[in-house]
């Protein structure tokens, strides 16, 4: 390689790091600003978040790295970290240069405006005031896709949606998902009509007994510390909506929320954002300053999550060990309870109206309904008008259940007054990735089972780290799930999982 | 004024709140590093600092900021406001730029070298291993100081460690400091070997006694309400170092250490870091996002944090109220101790060998020790190799007290280390600058020390926030001195009031 190239790789890994370096302060501020920033810091301290994005969006757009993408790109002798930084850097940067820029501005003002509006229209329920907002997201959003046809970055290319898939779900294609969700739709809804009419009911009174949170927060960070979560690398906090952020891989910090009538809301919760946490603690450190410092994609994230919420602590041999040790952290309410009715308990399903609360059998439905809907607003075929009714006859069909009011429907989720369209599916994939790795893993794992009875979940992070958290976004997400499971995207391990979990717990 | 130059103005304001934004998030990284940030994060974070740094540093440096020193200086029609900003930013830009870059280069490395030399050195009381890079620091300094010496805006310009005094202390020059100092130890030398020699000594056993930290912080908290410390603009957390941080003027937090042992160092402590936030809690708004928002000087600063550590919490009035209040948050221990031996007791006052551990009637000596050290290094009066001698040699003549070795003599500040050069006179000036507030304030609120002995201190907060916060930088110190108190630097009415307080307290 030429000495003059050389030097041109070196600037734009600096430059990387710069970018690196404005994030890491973003992220440090959003942290702070949820678990404990005075309030009459607050306006101030927004702006210092509007001058730190507009810093690092011009960085991403600017000559300098127009320039670097084009001296760097096609180029034999690069690392493989530089080559897919500038694919990385390379899909940014057409993204966001393709928006006029005044129409982009325009745009950021009407995002901002409209969740301030979805969020009074939430509360009223009243899809109506919203309506013309969500209309005028949807219309750019439109425009943007005609602006995004011609990325030579993008994955996907067949469907108008493809373009919003990619940018959560690189490679997840329209084509791809209506075969998947339909396969499982069709398995599901039969499956959530039977235990709906199951009369074995398992019995939940025991879970809503006073817990208190300090004691929550105990038997939590007990459980982090099984899991390999590293706490010399992160540290547990508390917020109103629990979310895992990274820091640098560091400094990944997990937050959660405790419900003293309720522990499974901090449990749970802090389970699923460990487990996002333990990706991001876990990626190669080769790939620290660069944009691969980061999971894959949004599904293969939540399925990092999905798994240790749901295939570790919401199976049975998780509890042979941990249901003890829960019981030493509690009170007396599990005193006259089974280990069994608790497993029955806690795996509870049942059709419901609001998504973030739905259980693990019935949630992809939840996601089903808004992929459907999306795609038919991008395809011309649904008018945000009709939303509401679209919405109540889809619950209705699949979950048996219809919203009394939009607020509890339509309404319920911000995605869409933030403008994010395309993101919901990733929800469904992650779990339906999960599903497919968990396969895999025991099958690697021959004594997954015992490694659960055991509380021994070392071996389980292990297999993970290795064959998916090192890679950061070095690999795409199909990519990875070949390479792990060598197969593509297949709902039948998801499908098969809930099926054999389900029918035992409702005696189908 | 025409319309190019308001132009340039707001350009100018724009590009101050891009700095305030940058130091914003510095201060915050600052913050949760001392506060609990997780240990593997800590280099990749360091690396963001230096990354922001730069940035805050290149801004106060850069062609553009020249541009707007030369288009803004000296013109009519502008505000107060932006005026006394350009004053500032000259300041900053000619002392910046006044270095040959390489020097400044060189300078930096050698201090951070220094630092972690000077802490081996320390605990191994080895001063020769040190000498070479004092050496070295003193050598740069007196180069700077060269370089510094054609700088308009620099207010002192008599002696040569004028100019070192003028980065801490705009105004206060050798010639001043001289007379006040020497006039200070005449004093107090003389007290303190009274005291020493009295018979009559504070009891203090019952300080010492197990107060559990929560309690200590939770009596802390008390307190800090009291002052009127906003807790919406803030609030308190634990380090090994405490101190008070500003984020913004509606985000002003402080920190203390807990000792179970000795409740005083948290008590006071918080006491003290909460003085300093409410200086910067009351800055006026219309300085939000120039450099004018922020405290004036080291020293007073420092004045605000002694005022109400001293002479409000060491108050005996102060206890009439508070007493009882600490009591109901200790356990046993002050259950026979009348409040008179209470007050004797934490004004104990003994010489001793480290400044900060000293106590309200020795601390002015050790700053003194130092600040004679510091002219006659930068005078060629004195040489780095005779420093320990020196150092003890005064140590003994000002205090009666000789350090058995080097780390607890002449190596126990990081402040040289740093090259610091300048800064320790301000410990003392606060000192000073607070006293002669507190005649003034006894004049205009006459029921004085009926506020403390109601524990109604929002009166004095009140009257401090009106005479020097709101001000922020837009007035100098000794402006703020003159305008609140009617004359210039003045210690004889802090030695008054250690005349008055401690004879008192040692019967003599």
């Amino acid at each position: 390689m030429e000495q003059s190239l050389k030097k041109i790789e070196v600037e734009f890994l600096e430059y990387l790091k710069k970018m690196a370096a404005y994030n890491e302060a973003l992220s440090l501020i959003f942290w702070d600003m949820r678990t404990g920033a005075p309030k009459k810091g607050i306006d101030q301290r927004s702006e210092v978040v509007g001058i730190l994005s507009q810093e690092v969006f011009q960085m991403s757009i600017s000559e300098k790295m127009a320039d670097f993408i084009q001296a760097l790109e096609n180029v034999d002798g690069l690392s493989e970290i530089t080559k897919k930084s500038v694919l990385e850097c390379k899909k940014e940067y057409e993204r966001n240069t393709k928006i006029p820029k005044e129409e982009y501005k325009e745009y950021v003002i009407l995002q901002s405006k409209a969740e301030s509006v979805w969020e009074e229209a939430k509360e009223k329920s009243d899809f109506e005031m919203f309506r013309p907002y969500l209309e005028k997201l949807v219309e750019f959003n439109k425009k943007f896709i005609g602006y995004w046809s011609s990325i030579q970055s993008a994955t996907n290319v067949g469907n108008k949606y493809d373009l919003l898939l990619d940018i959560y779900e690189p490679g997840i294609t329209v084509k791809l998902l209506d075969e998947t969700f339909a396969k499982l739709r069709k398995n599901i809804v039969p499956l959530v009509h039977k235990i709906t009419e199951s009369p074995s009911k398992p019995k939940t009174d025991f879970l809503f007994k006073q817990f208190p949170k300090e004691k929550q927060r105990a038997f939590s960070l007990h459980v982090l510390k099984h899991m390999g979560y590293d706490f010399d690398a992160g540290r547990l906090d508390e917020t109103v909506h629990p979310f895992a952020i990274t820091l640098n891989r560091g400094d990944v910090r997990v937050t959660t929320k405790y419900d003293e009538s309720d522990f499974r809301t901090a449990v749970f919760g802090t389970i699923h954002e460990g487990g996002h946490a333990l990706y991001e603690q876990n990626i190669s450190e080769d790939l620290v300053g660069t944009p691969l410092c980061d999971g894959t994609s949004m599904g293969i994230h939540e399925s990092q999550s999905l798994f240790w919420e749901n295939f570790v602590a919401r199976d049975y041999h998780f509890w042979v060990y941990f249901f003890d040790i829960l019981k030493s952290y509690s009170t007396e309410q599990f005193r006259d309870v089974s280990i069994s009715d608790f497993y029955r308990g806690i795996n509870e399903a049942k059709p419901s109206l609001i998504r973030i609360e739905a259980d693990e059998l019935t949630y992809p439905l939840h996601v089903i309904v808004r992929y459907e809907i999306e795609k038919g607003l991008f395809n011309d075929e649904i008018h945000v008008k009709d939303l509401p009714a679209i919405w109540n006859e889809k619950m209705e069909e699949y979950l048996g259940v219809t919203p009394k009011n939009d607020g509890e429907g339509v309404l319920q989720d911000v995605h869409w007054a933030g403008g994010s369209f395309g993101y919901f599916p990733s929800y469904a994939l992650g779990y339906i990735y999960a599903a497919q790795f968990r396969a895999t893993m025991r099958k690697e794992l021959t004594n997954y089972d015992e490694l659960l009875k055991t509380g021994n979940l070392l071996p389980i992070k292990g297999w993970l780290n290795n064959n998916i958290h090192q890679y950061g976004k070095l690999k795409k997400p199909l990519e990875i799930l070949n390479d792990v499971t060598g197969e593509g995207l297949n709902a039948d391990y998801l499908i098969q999982y809930l099926e054999e979990k389900y029918r035992m717990i409702y005696n189908l």
